[in-house]
This record gives C-alpha cells, sequence and structure tokens, in this order.
C-alpha cells in the first residue's frame, strides 16, 4: 500500500498470511462463522436483505425468535460490522438496522443457503421417510 | 408426475407449496439449518468436499472438534441424506465418509462461505479493534 516494492511471491505470501484458516481452532475467523452462521445470525442477515428494518418488524418477520435473543444476535453483527444500528432519540424509542457492504456480501451467501434448503426440504424429509431416521 | 395435465399456474401454485419457508418456526427446513450451519456441520461438508475420508482424518483435518460432537454431527448429516457412512467388517473398524450429490451441492454452498470469511477476517478484525468492540 505504500509503493514499496514487493515481488509477486512475497505479494502472495502476504496474502496467505493475512487470510484467516477457518480449519484452525485457534483462528479467529471460527468465531465470526459461529455468529453468521447462528440461526438467527442467518436469519437477520436474510431479513435484512429486503432493506432497513426496526426492531419490531425483523421480531415479527423471524418467527419464534424472542426479544433476547434478537437483541445478542444483532449485537453480534453489528460488532462484525455487518449491520449498522442507528438509534433516534424519540420517544417511544426508534432503532433501525440496515446492513453494511460487507453485510450485505454476507447476506447474499446466506440467501443462497437458505434459498438452497428451501428448494431441498422435500427430498431431505423424503430421505429421512424412506431410511427411517428421524428430525 | 403422472402425466394429468396441470396448468401453469396450478404449477406454480404446487412449487410453493413444496418449497419450505425458513422465516417459519415450524418448517421443517429450520432444522436442516440448524444441521448445515452448526460449526462443526459446515466443517465436515467442507473438508469432504475434497473426497472421501476416514473418521480419524476427519478429526485431524478439523482443528478442535471431539470424537463425539464429530460422530453426533456426521449422524445428522447422514439422516439428511447430505453424506453417506461405509463401514468396512475389518479389525480395526474402518469407516469412511463421503457427500452424495445433495452434499456436494450443500458443501459447495459452505466453501463459498468460508472462503469469504477467511478472505474478510482482516477487515472483520480491523473494525473490531478500530470500534473498541470484543470477539
Amino acid at each position: 500500500m505504500d509503493g514499496s516494492p514487493v515481488s509477486a511471491p512475497q505479494g502472495l505470501l502476504l496474502d496467505a498470511l493475512r487470510r484467516g484458516n477457518i480449519m484452525s481452532p485457534d483462528c479467529p475467523s471460527r468465531g465470526v462463522l459461529d455468529h453468521l452462521t447462528s440461526r438467527w445470525g442467518v436469519l437477520v442477515l436474510v431479513a435484512l436483505e429486503g432493506g432497513t428494518l426496526r426492531f419490531s418488524a425483523l421480531r415479527r418477520l423471524i418467527g419464534g425468535v424472542s426479544e433476547r435473543m434478537l437483541a445478542q444476535t444483532l449485537r453480534q453483527l453489528e460488532q462484525d460490522g455487518l449491520l449498522q444500528r442507528r438509534a433516534f432519540d424519540v420517544v417511544p424509542p426508534h432503532v433501525e438496522y440496515s446492513l453494511t457492504p460487507m453485510g450485505r456480501e454476507a447476506a447474499a451467501l446466506m440467501r443462497v443457503l437458505t434459498d438452497w434448503i428451501e428448494l431441498n426440504i422435500s427430498d431431505i424429509l423424503n430421505y429421512r421417510t424412506k431410511h427411517g431416521t428421524g428430525a
């Protein structure tokens, strides 16, 4: 970035060092994986893909989430820089959530995943029935 | 499937009925989401993308997984029809795991996700540092 000459192999090495390794138990990428792929993390990202939403609207949209779990999930994703919280100084409180550019990238990946599950759920249930395996 | 005439709108309606709804707390797609996106579920799928592996090799590859959690994760993914277990009748026991065609689709999605996290982990950590938010 400072214009100093970096040979191609050295540049590749630096990239490799900067990249996480999800298979390593000590890599911080593990924590991000947990936040992103928590049940509510996935659904919050997918819900916000459509645009900014208030806490109450998110809670209505994501069936079954408790107030506490939704608040915790939103906080984690905000701390990872994936979403932005905007609080308006009014009574009653008005708080809005929207995706950051990085969050939009993550949400798009999650949308592909949930689409895939929604489309394949019949096959998966059929498989379970045929093989006598429970949920 | 039986050749009876189904008009286009009716066909679309049938597709919609067969499709899951991940936002509904009662939809079985929620259970599949949990299996697929459990920390170890993601890592097992990604690990098996490279080909068939034995239990011991999986355990070595996926840093930090316990024998118990790996066995439970493999069982869940097998019950969903995403992977195949093959046991050879030898001493000591030899058990191999490989992805089914449906599992390969899921694994490809997971690989995109873990690649994204590994590539963005520096930005996420920088964000946390700048905003004074912990892990």
